[in-house]
């Protein structure tokens, strides 16, 4: 099997599913509990705390636990969305194609009296520092834009978004489910108030996440009950899956620039190859672009049919986000780059770990290429297309 | 070490680390990717799903995946407030000694314009089905009481409150979290409309719970994103969380007899003893019972010197509620059954599983009337009141 999702998720570390375990045989207390062993699983909790604030550059105290990456991001921007209308700001600045986690929440908050903003992401899916200038208002609340994005690997200029936001006295918040762990993410020297990431995104456990918060600004809870988390996140601690957390946090930052520099090579290998099939078009950003990410859209394929082939030649991809798969509408995130909907349709997502090898890339370049041709040769439209000359130009 | 802390949380055991270990190793992709590995993952999850609801007498659609029982209490109180208000009524009944869980979400409805009437629940900590159905008005959503409670033990008569409110066409949600596993619970028996459960409290995985909804009613998300859980909960779903809840599920409840028996003679030989300590009271119902809850207070003791001192022998004990053990305030729960602060301070809760012996019974027999004994000698106040012959009646 080639498995190059990863941007879905990831394969847990060896390293991680030790740290799990151990946590679960040895400090499996509730961290709340006064006598030895919750007070260990307690320590246990604090020191993955200050291990992951390390990684990202922020205080142990900024780190709030969460289930993962929306509900990082639901709570983000609920909080920034109260603060904002405490000070009579209900503009919200985001991106066309933000994660349905940020969307989501923003379309609710909509209906809820808040004006939503959504800047434009133009051809090669991303947004300039000054769009953003131009777009912030007296009344802006927040400025929620992903660090990268999860479908079509544009990184985004969130250094420059963030010095921005400060010097005009915005909060900023950035979705990094894609980035922590593949590029480097510090929250104090970008200047981000307000930050989402999720464990298994880089070969940590499901179910567990991150929302750093800057000191001093006040969360609003989604979950209300027990005292965890500076009353701020209810809900017994899931200790073993912090620790997880943690040790895959600190793993994947320790060798950061040498994941980087190997998966984005086999990342540039899988451009170059599948660049070359006639009637393709690489999807996002060609410089700034995620170490690993790789999608095309290639026109008269129906990128489910290509999926399944794939998977029969043990290749695991996807067409986008794993969170949509299900679903027969095109990506938002195609759409808001500009490719029709037929396109859109056609489109795949490969996306590398520095689990992934030379071979991988070599089996990759070999089928799918294979599998356009061949799905394009079962398509009347395609054949008519092509018989005509009249192709469209991506 | 003995362990008697089961109400905060349990061991994992041995097959839950097991399942949980096998899924993360071989099915840990995303349950939405359309590849095999993802599909498998997705067959892990609704297998999972399946044998849950068997436990609880549900269907698998009514299953509900959250990160535990505090979330699944506030998705469902404010689903249910929210049809409530669709339909004009904003009332919701409750008692006074709920999970915080519960008491903070209705705090909070309490702000946003709903009636929120705590029913009282006397020494023995319990309601009467009378007291519902008196209660009950034209205009009560809602009715949320808890199977049993965390910190007392009382077992509430469920199945009558589920009848009555089935009756009078109220929605009924509990929280199950310290029942589930440890008493028979049906909810189509029962007539449960909404019912929350947590893995970690049945020697499950923390961070993962289940919020079972009768079929037909809507759902209102509190973590809006991906398309996960039918839409009603988003984010990419804890996996192996949910697969040791199932198994640590299923084991409960295949044991739950036997298990119920072994452990209500322990708690029993528990009560007869620790009763036996000069102004101590049973805390809670004395028949309808959880069986592993022991919970006294004894007048003349700080509750928490006495858990540290218990801990230094090598007993993991509480004084009520590890969600809130931190505060310094007295348990709302004790308070609610009318113990003056001062004796509410003085609480001791020992909860047993299956896994405790005999030989763990006589060592707390031995180590609690002793610490009692020497905590009561170093306080003036007590020494005082015995002196004068005016010790307090519990």
């Amino acid at each position: 099997m080639i498995y190059a999702d990863n941007a879905a998720t990831t394969r847990m570390s060896p390293t991680v599913l030790d740290a799990m375990l151990t946590c679960m045989k040895e400090t499996w207390g509730n961290p709340s509990s006064l006598y030895d062993l919750g007070q260990r699983a307690a320590e246990v909790l604090e020191d993955a705390r200050a291990r992951i604030a390390a990684c990202i550059g922020a205080q142990p105290r900024e780190i709030t636990f969460t289930s993962g990456g929306s509900e990082a991001d639901n709570q983000a921007i609920r909080s920034a969305a109260r603060i904002g209308a405490e000070r009579g700001k209900r503009h919200i600045l985001s991106t066309a194609f933000e994660h349905h986690a940020v969307l989501h929440t923003l379309e609710q908050l909509g209906k809820e009296g808040y004006e939503i903003e959504l800047l434009p992401v133009g051809e090669k899916g991303t947004v300039t520092v000054q769009q953003v200038a131009q777009a912030i208002r007296e009344d802006t609340a927040l400025v929620t834009i992903m660090y990268a994005n999860n479908e079509v690997g544009s990184v985004l200029p969130i250094p420059e978004i963030g010095a921005l936001c400060r010097e005009r006295k915005v909060l900023f918040h950035t979705d990094a489910v894609q980035a922590v762990g593949h590029l480097p993410v510090d929250v104090r020297a970008q200047k981000i108030d307000m930050l989402s990431l999720s464990a298994h995104k880089f070969h940590g456990p499901k179910g567990v996440g991150v929302l750093y918060t800057r000191q001093g600004l006040p969360l609003t809870s989604l979950i209300q009950g027990g005292a965890q988390e500076r009353g701020k996140r209810a809900g017994t601690e899931n200790v073993p899956g912090i620790v997880g957390m943690a040790a895959a946090l600190e793993e994947a930052c320790a060798h950061r620039a040498e994941n980087a520099a190997k998966v984005s090579a086999l990342r540039d290998k899988l451009i170059a190859g599948l660049g070359a099939i006639p009637h393709s078009a690489l999807n996002g950003d060609p410089v700034d672009r995620l170490p690993g990410n790789v999608s095309f859209c290639f026109e008269g394929v129906e990128g489910e049919s290509l999926l399944l082939l794939l998977d029969d030649k043990g290749i695991c991809a996807s067409s986008g986000s794993a969170c949509t798969s299900g679903s027969l509408d095109p990506s938002h995130v195609l759409l808001a780059l500009g490719r029709p909907h037929e396109v859109a349709h056609g489109s795949l997502r490969l996306s590398l770990s520095e689990e992934n090898s030379e071979a991988d890339v070599e089996a990759i370049l070999k089928a799918v290429p294979e599998t356009v041709a061949c799905l394009r040769a079962m398509s009347p439209l395609w054949r008519d297309k092509c018989s005509g000359k009249q192709a469209f130009i991506l």
